[in-house]
This record gives C-alpha cells, sequence and structure tokens, in this order.
C-alpha cells in the first residue's frame, strides 16, 4: 500500500534529520485558501484528499486531523493506513496542539516546513516545544521539508503566466494605490511593508494569474520601501507583464530567493507585516536580522475591500453576466428536472457551461456546492463520484456556486425546489428569505457595521428557535478571493485583527442566511451586496444614512414562499426585487426564457 | 451681585494658594450621577444650577463649559457674572482641555480639588500640565478645596442613616457576595479591592442609604482585602446597622480617615480599583504608597448587573406597584385633560403622588421629565417654574420618570396623546413602537449582546429617515442608581472598560427609542426588560435561546397607532402585552380604572 511506504520513507527522513515528530499543515507558501497541486505534501502522505486538515507524524504513530465535513471520507481514505484519525470538535477528542504537548517528550525535536505555516502558528509551536522543556537550539527544525525529500513525481510548482488587469477594470493605477500604502507606512512607521497573501499582491499591482486553483493571483512576495517596490515571483510567470511591471519601476527578482534577501532588507529597521500572512520561516528571518516586526493588517488588507467606482460597476456587468447564465440554467433545470437524469455532478456541470459561454469568463470563484435533500444540511458538502446523489423531482437541491469574470467575482447560492414541499419546508424556505430581505433591504446609519447588522438576517430564524452555525456574509474580492475581510456579517464579536470594521462605500459583502436540518435538508439564499449612500446621505438631518444594493440578479422560489408569513415591507422588497430581475435579464434572453423568467418573476 | 463677590473671594484664595487657574467640577467624591448639596461648589461660585458643568477660573477670567441641554438656562443664569459660556460640542467652541491648554503658560499653576475629580481625568490634568512645561513639583495642586474656604454657610455633609436591606429583598447574602469577589481578585491577583463607587459599596454590603439625591446610597469607601473588610462611613450614618456591620466583622472607620489610611494599606500592595470611579486624590496616595494599580472594572460592577431570582421576582413587584400608580394617574390625566389647569411641573407632581401611595415607595429614581410638545424633543429636558408649559388637548407629552421601592427601582417612559394628531405624529409613534417591541419580542441566542440587538429597535425609524441621539437602552439597578453598566443596548462598539458584554439571565436594561423633532415635538416609549432564558433553552438543538420579559405594565396609546404599519408579529405583541397589562393590573383598580383600562387595552 502506497501510504504505508510514504510514511516509512518519511520516518527515514525524520530519522536522518534527527526529528522525533513531524507535521504536516496543508497550507501553501502563502497560507491561501486553495492551494495548487505542488504543495499537497499532507495529501500525498495520508492519501486524504478533504482541503483541511493537519497531520503529525512520529517513529510509531501518525495522526490527522479534520473538520465535520470530512469525517466520513477521511475514515475511508486512511482505512488501513494505521493513520490515526482525530475528529476535530468531538467531544474527548484531543486538539492538534494537546497532542503535540502530549507527545513531544523533553528531549525531542518537532520538526515542520516553516513555509508552510503562519507565523502566528509556527510561535505557538515554538512556545510548545520551550514549554516542553526543549529549550535548547535545534529542538524546533523549521526549515526542512521532508516530504519533498521522499515524493517522487512531485508536480512542478505552478509557474502560469500573469497578465495586466487594465484600468478599466482595476479602476485605480498601481502609483495612487502604492501611495496609499505609503502613507499608512508612515503612519505606523514602518521601514517596510512585505506583503506575503497572494491577493494583496495582485490587488496592489494591478494583475492577475493563474497559480491558485479558484483564486486568480500568482506566486509572489512583494516588499515596498521608501526606495522602491521589489517583487519576487518566477520570470515564467510574468514574461507577457514584465515590460509593464519594469514600467511601474518595479525591481523583478527570483521567487525563492526573497528568502535569503529578507534578512538583508529586514536588518534593524521596522517591517509591517501581518503574522497570520506571513510564514514562519520569513518571520523568522526577520526576526533574526533584528528588525522590528509591526504586526498589523497590512494598509492592502482594508484598501482592497473598498471598491472603486470602476469596480463596482463592473460587478453590476460581471452580475449580470452570471444572471444570464443562471437564468438559462435554471430554465433547462425547471424543465428537464423528471425528464432525464441529473445528479450533483451533471447539474454543477451543467452552470459551469453556461458560465463559460459568457465573455471574459476566467473560472469557478470557488468549488462548487450542489447539495441535494440531506447533503444540503452539511454546509460546506462537495459531490464526488463516490458521494453524488442523482436529483429526483422532490425537496430541495442547494446550489452555492460562484465565478470570476474580467469584470469581476460573483458567489451566489439559490435552493431549489425539486417537487411538492412540505409546508415545514415552505416555513423554513421563506423564514430564510425573510433574513436575506431584510438585510439586504436595510437602511442604517454610517457608523454602523456587520455585527449591528447580522441580527436583521437572523431574526425571522431565530423567532422560530432557528439559527446557521455560520456567518452571515463575508467580503468578496474583485477578481481576487471570494472569502476575504475585513467586512462581515456576523454577531460574535472579535478583537484585534479580526474586528469587523464599519461598512463603507464600496464594500461588497454577501447575504447568506441559512437553515440546516441534518439527514433532511438544508437551504442558503445568498445574494452579494455592495454598500452605499442613500440619496439622502447629505441632506437629511437625522445623519449620515447608508444602504445596499443587491448585486446578484436571479430570482426566488415563489412556490417554496409563504405569502401570508411575509411582512408588508417584505413583500415589497421581494416584489421589487423580482421586477428589477427580470427587467434587467430579460433583455438577454431567448423568447423562452424570457416567459420563463416573466412568471418567475410575478409579484407575489 | 452675589457671583461677583464670590469670584474675588475665590480668587483672593487662588492668590494665597499660588494657584493660577483653578477648575470647579461638578462631582462629589464618588463621581456619583446626582450629588448632593454639600457638593455644588461649581453652582455656588457661578450661579448655574445645571446638573452638569465645568468651571476653570483664572485671575481675569472665567469660563464654565456645559451641554445642550442648559445652554439657555446657563446664559439667563450667568448673565451679568463676567463668566464666559462654553457650549459644549457646538463647533468652534474649545473644549475645557483645550482652553486649559492655551491659557497655562508655563510657570503656571493649575489647581482643583482632587476628591471632586475621577482619577483617570486627573491624570489627564496631570499630563497636560507636563506638556506645559510645568515639570517640577507644584505646579498641579490638587489637595485643595478652595470653595469650602469662601462657602459661607456651606451646607454639612449629608449623614442620612442607613438602612439594611433584607435578604427578601437583596436575594443574596454579603458573606456569599464577598467570596464572589475575592475569587475575582484572586483571579486578577489582587491584595485589595478598593471600591469607591456608591452603588457597589451598598449592593455588597446589603444596605441602603439616604446621602445622594435619587440614589440611595451612603457616603463610604470600601476596602476588600482577604484579611478583612473595612468600611469608611459617617458614625451618624450608620446607627441603626452597627449591629448588623458588626455582625458581618467589618471594620468601620471614619468616612474621612480614608485619605490617611489608604497609604497605608496600599503600601507595595496590588490594588483593584477602578480609575473611572476613584477620585483623583486617593489615586495619588495608592500611586505614592507604591501601590501596584490593577484598573478594571471592580468585580461588583458585573455581579451587581445580574440580579438573582429574587431581585428579579421583587422588581415585578415593583413595576406592578409602578403600574398601578401611572394607570390611576393616566384616568385621572385623561379625565382631566382640557377640563382642568395642568403643566408640566403639576402633572409630574400628581404622578409622584399616586406613586407615594404605594407601599415601599423610597423616592423617585431621577428628576422626573415631564416635557409637552416641542420640549419633548428636548431629550433631558427638566421642567422648571420658568420653563413650564401649560398642557393643551393637543400634540404629545412626553413622560419620562422612575421610582425607587423596596422591591427595586422602575424607569419608563410614556408618551401620550393630549388631542388629535397629525398622520405625521402617528406615523412616527407607530415607527417608535415598532422598535419598542420588536426589541422587547425578540430571541436570541446565548452570546448575544446589546451591540448585536440594538438595530431592532431603531430599524423602523431608519427605514423612515429617522434616528435618535442616544442609546437604546441603559442596565438599571435594583434599589439602586437608575443607569448602571455595563449592559446596554447601542450599537457603537467601545473598547475597553466600556465594552458591552452578552446578555445574561437577570439582567434588567431599559428598551427606550424614540424620536425628537426639534420644535415640534418628541416621542419616547420605555420599557424595562429582564432577560431570562428561552423555555426551550436547554433543549433546543440550534443553540441555547434567551428572550426579554417585560417588567413594566403601562399601556400604549392606542389612538396613536397607525395599525396596518405594524407587522402581523408586532400587533400580536401588543395585544399579548396589553392582555397581560389588563389581567395582571386591573385587580388592583377601581371600577372606572378598570374599566378605562379595559377600552385602553382592547386588542387592535
Amino acid at each position: 500500500m502506497e501510504v504505508l511506504k510514504r510514511l516509512e520513507l518519511l520516518r527515514n527522513e525524520m530519522k536522518k534529520a534527527h526529528i522525533d515528530m513531524y507535521i504536516i499543515p496543508t497550507d501553501d507558501f502563502h497560507l491561501s485558501e486553495y492551494v495548487g497541486e505542488y504543495f499537497k505534501c499532507r495529501e500525498y502522505v495520508s492519501g486524504f484528499t478533504g482541503s483541511a486538515g493537519i497531520m503529525a507524524v512520529t517513529e510509531h504513530r501518525a495522526g490527522l486531523w479534520t473538520d465535520g465535513r470530512y469525517f466520513l471520507q477521511a475514515e475511508q481514505q486512511l482505512a488501513g493506513t494505521g493513520i490515526e484519525l482525530f475528529r476535530m470538535g468531538m467531544d474527548d477528542v484531543p486538539g492538534m496542539d494537546e497532542y503535540v504537548e502530549q507527545h513531544l517528550k523533553k528531549g525531542m525535536t518537532l520538526g515542520f516546513d516553516g513555509r508552510c505555516m503562519a507565523a502566528s502558528v509556527g510561535c505557538g509551536y515554538s512556545e510548545l516545544v520551550e514549554r516542553c522543556g526543549n529549550t535548547e537550539d535545534g529542538h524546533l527544525i523549521y526549515q526542512t521539508d521532508l516530504v519533498g525529500e521522499i515524493w517522487n513525481g512531485r508536480p512542478s510548482i505552478s509557474r502560469e503566466k500573469a497578465f495586466v488587469l487594465n484600468m478599466e477594470y482595476a479602476g485605480e493605477s498601481y502609483e495612487s494605490k502604492l501611495a496609499k500604502v505609503r502613507n499608512d507606512m508612515e503612519e505606523k512607521g514602518a521601514d517596510l511593508c512585505f506583503l506575503t497573501a497572494l491577493d494583496e499582491i495582485a490587488w496592489l499591482l494591478n494583475i492577475r494569474g493563474n497559480d491558485v486553483k479558484c483564486n486568480p493571483v500568482l506566486l509572489s512576495y512583494l516588499i515596498v520601501s521608501k526606495e522602491g517596490t521589489v517583487l519576487y515571483c518566477f520570470e515564467e510567470s510574468i514574461t507577457e507583464i514584465r515590460d509593464y511591471l519594469e514600467g511601474l519601476g518595479i525591481d523583478i527578482r527570483d521567487y525563492f530567493s526573497v528568502y535569503d534577501e529578507i534578512r538583508e532588507f529586514g536588518r534593524k529597521r521596522r517591517v509591517l507585516t501581518d503574522t497570520n500572512k506571513v510564514n514562519y520561516t520569513l518571520y523568522m528571518s526577520l526576526v533574526k536580522s533584528n528588525a522590528e516586526i509591526l504586526d498589523y493588517n497590512t494598509p492592502v488588507y482594508f484598501l482592497k475591500a473598498v471598491k472603486n467606482k470602476t469596480e463596482v460597476e463592473n460587478e453590476r456587468q460581471a452580475h449580470l453576466k452570471d444572471a444570464i447564465a443562471y437564468i438559462r440554467f435554471l430554465y433547462w433545470f425547471k424543465t428537464h428536472l423528471g425528464k432525464q437524469y441529473m445528479d450533483e455532478l451533471t447539474v454543477a456541470e451543467r452552470l459551469l457551461q453556461e458560465r463559460k459561454k459568457m465573455e471574459h469568463f476566467i473560472e469557478e470563484s470557488f468549488d462548487s456546492i450542489v447539495a441535494y435533500g440531506e447533503h444540503g444540511a452539511i454546509v460546506h458538502y462537495s459531490a464526488s463520484e463516490d458521494t453524488k446523489y442523482e436529483i429526483h423531482p422532490s425537496s430541495f437541491v442547494l446550489i452555492d456556486t460562484g465565478a470570476h469574470y474580467l469584470e469581476g467575482t460573483t458567489d451566489i447560492t439559490r435552493t431549489l425546489v425539486c417537487g411538492t414541499l412540505t409546508e415545514r419546508q415552505k416555513k423554513h424556505y421563506t423564514a430564510v428569505l425573510k433574513g436575506n430581505l431584510n438585510l439586504g433591504g436595510t437602511r442604517f446609519l454610517y457608523g454602523v457595521n456587520g455585527l449591528n447588522l447580522d441580527v436583521l438576517a437572523r431574526q425571522p430564524l431565530w423567532e422560530m428557535g432557528l439559527d446557521y452555525n455560520h456567518g452571515t456574509g463575508h467580503g468578496v474580492g474583485y477578481l481576487l478571493n471570494v472569502h476575504e475581510g475585513p467586512n462581515a456579517f456576523r454577531w460574535r464579536i472579535s478583537e484585534g485583527k479580526k474586528r469587523v470594521p464599519k461598512l463603507e462605500e464600496g464594500m461588497i459583502t454577501s447575504n447568506e442566511p441559512g437553515v440546516y436540518l441534518k439527514d433532511e435538508y438544508g437551504i442558503r439564499l445568498e445574494n452579494m451586496v455592495v454598500c452605499r449612500r442613500s440619496e439622502d446621505y447629505d441632506t437629511n438631518p437625522f445623519g449620515h444614512f447608508m444602504e445596499f444594493e443587491t448585486l446578484t440578479l436571479v430570482p426566488f422560489e415563489r412556490e417554496a414562499i409563504v405569502a401570508e408569513d411575509l411582512t408588508g415591507r417584505e413583500r415589497e422588497l421581494l416584489n421589487d426585487y423580482h421586477t428589477r430581475v427580470y427587467k434587467t435579464v430579460s433583455p438577454y434572453l431567448n423568447r423562452e426564457e424570457q416567459e420563463f423568467l416573466k412568471r418567475y418573476t410575478e409579484p407575489l
């Protein structure tokens, strides 16, 4: 068995390196949400293909930690490997840290590849090693990629071609953005700003790439100083944008040389970087070069979240395209359901095909979720050939998908009616819809943030004793990561870097309440909304009022709505939305699709 | 003119003491919301009788800062005194700090009575003096009460008799409370806990007093250590409770001796105290004795906010009494309006008389607000013989009042209809009512706090482009201060000590949205609500649900409600509330009052 062999080889390498326990995380060098094939070390060693998980290997034991989404899959894939499965969040299951602390005896050495671990996490292990009595140097080895040593046929690291995002899409020049970054650096007294998050670099340089699945970014690091900007990337990635970059005066160096050069750059200087986004190896290089680390969210993190006028207008176009594709898919789905074979994978594929027909489509913005019946109750369900359900004309199918276009990023969830619903199913659908409408339709004073508004989406569910165990909304990038901070709708208060900021004009956030009934069905209704000033922003004596514009333009399921459960205002919000959807999208549809949409969006 | 004479005498004293600028705050030694006659130094010197204001006097100038509530009154009362009025919050008006910084030249000495200033504020002045180049000792003189030197016939400091709050009212023994305080001290590593807030001392000792208007507390300080508890108070205050206190093993010392003894107590020890609540003189004594000050909210601050079962049950009784009195008043008001002379003062008096008839009534819990017509738009309006309006049969009268009973504290606002209303007035009343009903009627998950819920009260107003410039709700003490922390309903996020905590079972908070139209009218509707667990708290698989029980039992104005603006749920909440009001209160009313209440509470 492949995995047993690999574990044996790994243990040999551990012995050679005098490492007693080796940790294999799932991250890439940039702590990206998705990682390229090159980085799938944990998958290579364990055979477990889930997107989340972390391994710890000792001479005689091996453990893998993953979350509820993957318990079943991990059980199957780990069977016979001897790797113990630790089900995270279950009672009596020790966490990874606890396990490491228990098994790392005095004198033992812990190892991991520090490039694949956030500095903040690496520091945690470093402290843990000290607590275990291993205070001498050498008891933590982080500059080691043992899996790399044993991985035959490892895919090469991605070096896909990057492209320039023209001003008609970016809306603001690199120079203008750079001035704002430097301004923030000056305020914080930083000599350097070290950017390692790939979306932050792409945003600042107005470039996009294709090195990370679903995230149109390129593998790179960026150092901004008063003197200039240095980009570390692969030569092959930038063949087509080298002139552009050089024209901006950017100093281009090899991707891997950052590990040496950061020591020189950092020497005795004040370096602004985010220890949740810079990897441990780079962080330790800075520490050793006597840099003073200013550990903040980077300026780009905030700047990027506030979309400029061009980006917002483009996002409207992206959502129009997405709606055209979606409604064509919907027409097909509703007219063919029960008449031809469909399953979770074929439905996802059909929707993707419709999107691909749209101009400037780039890729999906995340792995699509098409979850039929009880699968809908699994929040992060991902269908595979093994798990997929056929779709029958009953219950709901929950479809959470999104796309990248040159004009921006979409993220939409609709829960489609597949057949006759029970009264309870309708009640639940209506409650989720009420939450979506109330949040999307609210007006609020400038200064308010997502913590203040979350309740608007939850209240109809809370009234019924229901809740959903996820945030109501996350920030969405512009042709970048579909999940980005700092804006969010949620109610739990976090401090420090995870603080939810006030809602600014141009922030784009998802609005996605849901309800999940284990072994029955799940309902989630997700629109993207952009924050804007109300018409009376400057004139209202009671204050500066803000509101949301819903970008998503796909109708809800009239037949799933209990009309008498809607308030007058909710009904108005729904009808206005449907009218807008029809007016905006129908000109791009054929006669049959138009008639279909007309019926779909009739006033309630 | 009296004031000119007093200023001259004060300046003489300043010269003698070598003080160039003297600050006269409005606070007592405990930074209480209300202060006794003895402490009214600023009023004595300036002639201005408002409850908020602070003075700065130099050889040639004198300035007084106060807020919008008092601009008119201060103008009138300061006329001819030469004291400049600084209207706080107005454009181009320098703040007190700014003024001090401008006028305190190098070498000058600033003085104030540090006992009447919070440590945190005093530290601010101390830093300011340093910034002005006065770094040598002696340029800040805070152990000086110059007004005391010139105040002939100063009222003596209050020494009213305190009483014991029996277990049937307090619900938890001193010993039990003390154990919790010591537990918190241990967690924080404190040797001493120094309590200076009068309500915190009264709560811990289960005693009440009568030294501060509207706050049933006694002037005192309390030191809790591992060894024992020391109470500083006036002998006259505790003649009737000395046995009780001694029975608890409390060491009783003279009120003023705390200023000497705190030095000994504090010497090189870790002292937990709140620099917003301890005065500057005491704080400096601690600093000079090399105490390490642990500056937190005191444990009592949190413990006191969570009412025990006895307190909650008593509060229900207090609100029943208050409702009986209120509804009798309401019957009189509605049947006599337009038939006999009424003004803001006589109406307030009538309501007070009804309350006084109730058993265990103690006093008003704050200065009553009865504000007719346009006066209602002034949020903190306080009627006087000079400003009072006659009440005519038109528009609204806003009545915000409260009482202390042995069974607890009430705080209620109703806006009564005096005559035919315009459609706009009704719309506004209805929007405020919707906010009150939605907040009071919500269910929410345990962990949620007042920042998350505030929007429920504001949203109906925000939708109409209206807002109110105050929090939606404040904590209320049990037979203690009507305004207490830390619980609150508001949307602006504060950090540190002012953080709003999650809502705990037993917390009592006001629910008081409003709308204020300058020069027209004001509407505020205030109930007190207690947080409790929902019936399904332990059984609901979606989480632990909480809810509010509305304590206040006084009907709203049916004739001011636009029924079609209410949602089905709002109408249900209103009708359920009115049914409960009638059922609970009517048995205590006479026939006519019962019939009156019946009509008032008919379903809508």
